[in-house]
């Protein structure tokens, strides 16, 4: 369970190189390499920490594709969901190589090239489940799992030095909604046959027992639907969960009820599953929201984006009353299919209280089940796959070490379990394994256009500004005389309301006065220590007044 | 369950005046007010929300007690915790009025005071359970509850108008660890003599059953302690729980082990309850934490503050290795006896996380019991007091309107359940009920030595400024012939990392150099104009280039 192992690995070897999603559910990257070939298994992105001020999303550092871009094969990717896609349209305008994924998967990665430009410029190739695709000296094969979004993938990656398995994100779910319960028959067939390593979905590696099926949600749905018939439903759920969009429609199908899709990603992804034959639409169920007003209330569901409680999605609109199309009232119910994500409960509480505040009357439990394995699935798959190493993926750190105990409980040398770290070289063959070495790895930041040009330096000047605001210093200085030609003058922004606060800034702009005429009566010319002065005394001054720190900016002008 | 229903109230009545905490948890303050006299039952803070950025505290606005002063006779306190004391010794500043409360709450109370150098000029009674104080016509009755807290009450408020029943914040715990379980009886008394009106903690409403007892936390330190005898345990709880310490000191001196308290406030309020008996502790338990390195590990317990996450507790420096006393290793065994607040949940993972790095182990569940009654323990306070008017308190508006909900099934009338807002005032004697007025009521901001000066406007340039920082373009301009004589200076802050990029800033500065010029050459001296025309063209630049929104700040100087 070392972190770190610093071993040489002699004969022909694997290396995995996670780039990515090792230190927190996001941002999935990681390099396959033999010899010649790399193949990178997702690429994700994750959004910005709460410390992240401004930034957009969060994308891996690939610095080392880019160094090796000439041996990069293809891009493989597991499913859908952002933190396994997202990175794609950015990574890919600096590393033209082609994508394998599943066809819902490829639908999703195409709407997004599409968007960026990106997609006549990219091979693309949507691969079935139970095939293969040979890149470089590996072979790579898809097999069906199960997930909270359609045509999840686990990846067989063959190579000289053996057979690893990568589970994507996966459970098991015997009735499943749509396609086949997950391929354990062939997880067994490989296991059987000798699989290197495991690499294995740690979302919910500590909670016990089995995730319920997708199909209980419906069950769920029905009890809602025949309890609440006199009322307008609104159900918020993830964009992406198409399976429980399909169990939607089809309870207000079975209750007769016409159904609108609302939200941007949610019609999107929808129009791209219906497109794919991913989701199944009853004729006549599904109308559009400018005709809502045409049905009674009792008659309509609607299914809306918004279920973690984000400012700009519909369904905050709707509980702030700026939505334009769907105002909330006693008569509605909202369901919230789905469980907040970490960090994400006080907007979603934000939004229940609005609704309810409303009348709405707003159910938001237990109509939810998760889309990864539990400790008992993940003990099947380890059992069926009984690899000879383990390398616990997707996950925080505590969630890495709760599934390597439950590798070492099944019987896994410790010394066989690896929880790496982004960047780690993890060198594999039947013999010996361990970190052999070290690559570039990190988050880039990206805000609106730019990419990477938000480093610490600006985050903390965010950080700064947002504590306490900023107060400018603007003073100008004749440049013969050396003696001052205006000023100094101060403004400040997100400091104190300035009206409230006229006599301190009056005895801040007298102080700042005194400084001034004390270098300029020294003959001081050097801007750096004036500069040094004014921030001195001007931020002891107000830490004395205000025990507040803003930043304090010296401006000076030559004229 | 309305929430206003203006109505005429005739022939005496009391009002009841909230001026905080029915929109969130925390921030609790109601004035009660029959002709002369207005008594005030608690005083509480809130703390900021995400989008206060910089804020300390927040507290309520008594403009309504301040212009009311002469009648009003007491504070009346429930508990000792923040969110019940902690706006005390703002309020008290500008109202000199004596505080009623028991025994450790007036402790913590006067500790709070001492701070603030308050403790002299403020006259305070200490209450013993099952007496009461007359104030002015009111008469205030002390009853035993139980809570997260020891030394909580319950209000009995007897008016001419009638008797209204407060909780204050309780569950219901047969067992207690320090003290009497809470005194149904006299709920029961008061109930059968007749109750006019019930204020009733809301904050578990939504949840259903019974709270567990505190005294079976008790039984899973024991079994912690039992299961761990080699290692080192480190024990994160709230600092105002002095049961828990107390149980975690009769574990630990069960087990041989020496207790290190550890966290300024944790310490504080130990003391405090040292000194009033509020908590036992056996000779030779405590050592100082300096002293921690004369045993060995497997007999030591730290219990300390940080159960929460927050950024500069004792238990987070310990995570991130900047505590000085005490370093995490593979030998510590780490409880957090609390669940996280909402919001807080990333901070707490995000301590877990490093401390499990560090090797340690790390137990975050069923560690806890809230200090709060749940769906059982509200139907029998209801049904004890039997009041004819209900109005849930304490909780945001789903939780008053779960409250609402039980009232309603309990067979309290929907037109006599009242969820109030902050700053309605509830008008009610046996006839009639209803919401005749509105008084000021709102939040104040505490930023540093500042009380109220930050505001919306400030609190938006804030935002403004965290989001995509700012961009200043100063300029100065010769007071005679009006040209330019310096500038246009460009400075950013919280925007790029200007070394990156240089052309950016290049092109905004011949831009800038073209509006000026622009301006002087039309002969334009409206310095309002000029600075429009700084700020549309830079913003339209930078948005376009950057798709970002910094603050533009015009800065014009004459010389």
């Amino acid at each position: 369970m070392k972190r770190t192992k610093k071993v040489n690995i002699d004969g022909p070897s694997l290396k995995i190189i996670p780039l990515g999603g090792l230190e927190q559910i996001g941002m999935n990257i990681t390099a396959f390499e033999y010899e010649d070939s790399i193949v990178v298994v997702d690429c994700g992105l994750s959004f910005p920490d709460d410390d992240m001020l401004g930034i957009d999303l969060v994308i891996p550092d690939v610095t080392y594709l880019k160094e090796n871009a000439d041996r990069v094969k293809g891009f493989v990717i597991t499913h859908g969901h952002e933190d396994h896609i997202g990175a794609l349209p950015y990574v890919l305008r600096e590393l033209n190589i082609p994508i394998y994924a599943t066809r819902l998967t490829m639908g999703l990665i195409e709407n997004k090239l599409r968007e960026h430009n990106l997609l006549g410029h990219t091979k693309r190739k949507v691969i079935k489940f139970g095939q293969s695709v040979n890149l470089g000296q590996f072979r790579i094969e898809f097999i069906k799992t199960n997930h909270s979004i359609v045509d999840a993938a686990a990846l067989a990656i063959h190579s000289p030095a053996g057979t690893v398995v990568h589970t994507g994100d996966f459970k098991v779910d015997y009735t499943p909604v749509f396609g086949e319960a997950i391929d354990l028959q062939r997880f067994a067939e490989l296991g059987k046959k000798g699989v290197l390593a495991l690499m294995c979905d740690s979302t919910n590696a500590e909670r016990k027992g089995f995730t319920q099926s997708e199909r209980t949600v419906g069950h769920t749905f029905d009890t809602i639907f025949h309890e609440h018939q006199g009322s307008r439903l609104i159900i918020a759920t993830f964009a992406s969960n198409v399976d429980r969009v399909q169990q939607i429609i089809n309870t207000a199908h079975k209750y007769g009820r016409k159904v609108v899709v609302e939200g941007r990603s949610m019609v999107n992804i929808i129009d791209t599953a219906m497109n794919l034959g991913c989701i199944n639409i009853p004729e006549n169920t599904l109308v559009d929201i400018d005709r809502l007003k045409d049905y009674p209330d009792d008659r309509t569901v609607i299914i809306t984006t918004g279920s973690q409680g984000e400012n700009m999605a519909a369904l905050s609109r709707m509980a702030s009353s700026v939505h334009r199309k769907v105002s909330i009232g006693p008569n509605d119910t909202i369901i919230f299919s789905s469980n907040p994500i970490p960090g994400n409960e006080k907007a979603v509480t934000r939004v229940i209280n609005e609704l309810e505040m409303k009348g709405a009357e707003v159910i938001f439990q237990d109509v939810h089940v998760s889309g990864h394995a539990c400790q008992e699935e993940i003990k099947l798959i380890y059992t069926l796959v009984h690899p000879k190493y383990a390398i616990p993926v997707h996950g925080e750190y505590k969630h890495l070490k709760a599934q390597a105990g439950i590798a070492q409980e099944l019987g896994i040398q410790k010394e066989n379990i690896f929880i790496l770290r982004s960047g780690n070289v993890l060198e594999l063959n039947e013999e010996k394994a361990g970190v052999t070495g070290q690559v570039a790895a990190g988050a880039i930041l990206v805000d609106g256009l730019g990419i990477g040009d938000v480093g610490n330096v600006v985050l903390r000047d965010r950080q700064h500004l947002a504590e306490d605001g900023i107060m400018i210093v603007v003073v100008a200085l004749d440049s013969i005389s050396g003696q001052i030609a205006s000023g100094p003058d101060l403004v400040s922004r997100g400091f104190v309301y300035v009206k409230e606060s006229d006599a301190l800034m009056d005895e801040a702009r007298d102080l700042m006065e005194n400084v001034m005429e004390g270098c300029v009566s020294r003959g001081c010319t050097d801007w750096g220590r004036i500069k040094t002065a004014i921030k001195d005394n001007l931020g002891d001054f107000i830490w004395k007044k205000t025990k507040r720190r803003p930043m304090i900016l010296p401006i000076i002008m030559e004229v």
